[in-house]
């Protein structure tokens, strides 16, 4: 909730989360009385280079901001204070709430484009108002999901670890990223706050400074594993990596003798596979084959395969910016479009941007070994082959039931992700079926006929 | 601050904003009393291709965050639940506090690789510890402010609004993009906490969702210019941009005859230039040449030189994706490196990631016409030629003096952005020259040489 805070509202507000037009509509709204239902979908327009699905998720953040909207007495203020808006309609949205309907794909769900993942139905003003912030929130969190579970299936039986907060776009963006990562499959994540708030597995293991800080480097592996003995894993590539695996094996014993056991080391730098491939027999000659090595720096789908055809003896990565960057897609075409108001459908005809109109849902089949066979996008309400992907999650601005916990919406993801078909769980480009339903292109028709006999 | 919420700690916390291995390296720090004063630095290593320079951002949400550092009460109640501390480290984390120096590049200022833009100098476990969201901050804002600078140099005389916060990641970076691109240059932002909170020029116009709701378009230009008669705009491309154009100009003298004065129109699809051409001559035809062209949709700095070749009748544009995500370079390669501990200089020496060690200063010459002419990174202390760039901005854990305004820094961004060599200015690819002092080269050597020694 926004507060004044040295004379100037806190940025973390969720009422102000908002683009200045949507307040501007909002008074036209109100004037107008135009207060009927309206229907809005948000959709992915098209998918970028090299990706051949999404995976939904960020619905929770949206239950919590549209269970919580209202704007506090400071924002009005605040607003009040722009002279932007007069008395009267301050007063109205000192009483706005979200009180419409929402139908989703679960967290964790594979889509493609044109696919509806989130329906808003609700008063126009209220639909039309938390479009900024419902975008912000799902657009990124399926950002990040999208791109770890390209991860996830690039390195089979690999623990992989967030380790993005640093490189992520703002402290939202870390713990946001850091919960999409672990639905779409990560392991843990090296964010705190994350951790604490969601319940996501913590991991986390040394940095370069505490090597450089101690004048030896077999002195600094030593205070910190008297330090935090628990899953202790040394960092060894500050200075030279086989050198320190060699100044590790000489210590593990007598770590061992104190009743510390060595849990990994990780690299940082240089060619992953070909120090792993070396530390891997230091290690081994040593009689330390239980001791992981955790890699980490620059790391991605394409190295994660790669390492992976290499057989490239790493236990577990750490990845940084790769995830919470999402370097080759950091933004979704994304977009959130009225397609009904008052019971009539609507449609956008902009170049380039049409959509299609009405409420809709998405059917999808499974071929008999029950992988993901093609999808169908259909009028509501029309009955079609398959399983229906938008389910019904809030009515009269309330969750419906309790939403799933984090583990659940994980293996929910998992099994979407076991279910792909064979080229895009192998990341190779392949063209899932979307197919349009016949009347929801008759409908399209006839608003375009309707539209051009009024201009 | 952090507060328990739902029986959750909230994930805006800024001191639990860290990386699990902060903590456990705090802890063997404490353990081992290695509180002596350490300096880091924080750099980029290296530009992303077709980038010829960075500008500083986030200065001033690193004051904040330094200055109100502590763990509250939720906070430390909420690690003790992990069970991964010992209560007399929860006991050192609750007096926990900043008391060290910074140095820095002032927000707005150009700057190249291996340059420190930030030096911390304070006792190493809280040096350490402030690592990840200081890293976390400055290289958000600076993504932004460098992105933004490109968009800002490619058009010059148009007038840049932020329309980003939708496909931001998470709502800090929306916020946070606001105000790094209005450093560096940009007009306004449609983002309302942005606004409130950083006194941001507000801007915006309406979306097709509004027209859509009407089911005449020119009814749906009427209601909006009664209910927002101000700096009004109308958006035209929702079916057919030139004939709405034409209704534009039908209403235009009614609107006048009440006193309303139309402010501009807003494409948002297809080619922008050629509808931007004809809806000009329609504009004008009409005695509408007062009525600015808004463009907005799918801009980024090619396009804006793209249209600016083209002289399109564009005055001002939209940028929403192509800021906030900055998709040519969603993150940068910063590192934040311990350089010097106990008086001693330090030097990691990682395969392709080796720093300059020791406490460094940044020196800038200026030809004759004041462009910039090359830097020089030398060790801190040494007198050289130029003005140096690093300024002493935090002295104790505490602001030296009040921050520059917003509108300050953004004037010195320009005054850099002016000053950068022509080739850079016309976004072209150009070396700018920055040498490493031979004092500096002959340390690292010297450090290299005895650590071999010790090896």
């Amino acid at each position: 909730m926004a507060e004044f805070r040295d004379g100037k509202v806190s940025p973390l507000s969720e009422a102000l989360l908002t683009d200045l037009y949507q307040l501007n509509m909002l008074a036209a709204y109100r004037k107008y009385g135009m207060e009927a239902p309206a229907a809005f979908e948000l959709f992915m327009r098209k998918l970028p280079t090299r990706r051949g699905f999404f995976m939904a998720a960020g619905l929770e953040q949206v239950f919590d901001f549209l269970e919580s909207l209202a704007f506090s007495p400071g924002e009005l203020a605040a607003l009040e204070a722009t002279r932007r808006f007069p008395p009267e309609f301050l007063d109205y949205l000192r009483d706005f709430r979200f009180t419409g309907d929402v139908d989703a794909m679960p967290e964790g769900t594979v889509f493609f484009p044109d696919e509806p993942v989130v329906r808003v139905v609700a008063p126009l003003p209220q639909a039309q108002f938390v479009e900024t912030r419902l975008l912000n929130l799902i657009h990124f969190e399926t950002v990040i999901a999208s791109k770890a579970a390209r991860m996830v299936l690039a390195a089979p039986g690999k623990q992989l670890v967030d380790f993005g907060l640093r490189r992520a776009h703002g402290s939202e963006a870390g713990v946001l990223a850091a919960r999409a990562a672990y639905i779409a499959g990560f392991a843990a994540t090296a964010t705190v706050s994350a951790g604490i708030a969601f319940g996501i597995p913590l991991s986390g293991t040394m940095a370069h400074s505490f090597i450089q800080a101690h004048d030896d480097e077999t002195l600094a592996f030593e205070h910190f594993a008297h330090a935090r003995p628990d899953s202790l894993v040394l960092l060894i590539d500050t200075y030279d990596t086989e050198r320190a695996a060699e100044k590790v094996c000489a210590l593990a014993p007598r770590l061992a003798a104190e009743g510390i056991t060595l849990s990994g080391v990780r690299l940082d730098s240089g060619d992953l596979g070909a120090h792993a491939r070396k530390v891997r027999a230091i290690l081994d000659a040593a009689g330390l084959a239980s001791v992981r090595i955790v890699a980490s720096g620059g790391i991605d789908e394409d190295l994660l395969l790669e390492l992976g055809r290499q057989g490239a003896p790493i236990d577990a990565y750490g990845i940084g910016t790769a995830l919470t960057a999402s370097p080759d897609a950091p933004a979704l075409d994304c977009a959130y479009k009225l397609q009904e108001y008052a019971g009539v459908p609507r449609r956008k005809r902009s170049e380039g941007k049409a959509t299609w109109p009405g409420r809709k849902q998405v059917w999808r089949r499974r071929a008999a070994d029950g992988s993901l066979a093609g999808d169908l996008v259909a009028p509501e309400g029309a009955a079609r082959e398959g399983e229906p992907l938008l389910r019904p999650v809030m009515r009269g601005g309330r969750r419906i039931g309790p939403s799933p916990s984090l583990a659940e919406s994980r293996a929910y993801a998992a099994a979407q992700l076991a279910a792909l078909p064979e080229p895009l769980r192998r990341l190779e480009p392949f063209r899932y079926e979307v197919e349009i339903d016949a009347d929801l292109r008759a409908l399209a028709e006839e608003l375009d006929a309707r539209s051009k006999q009024q201009a």
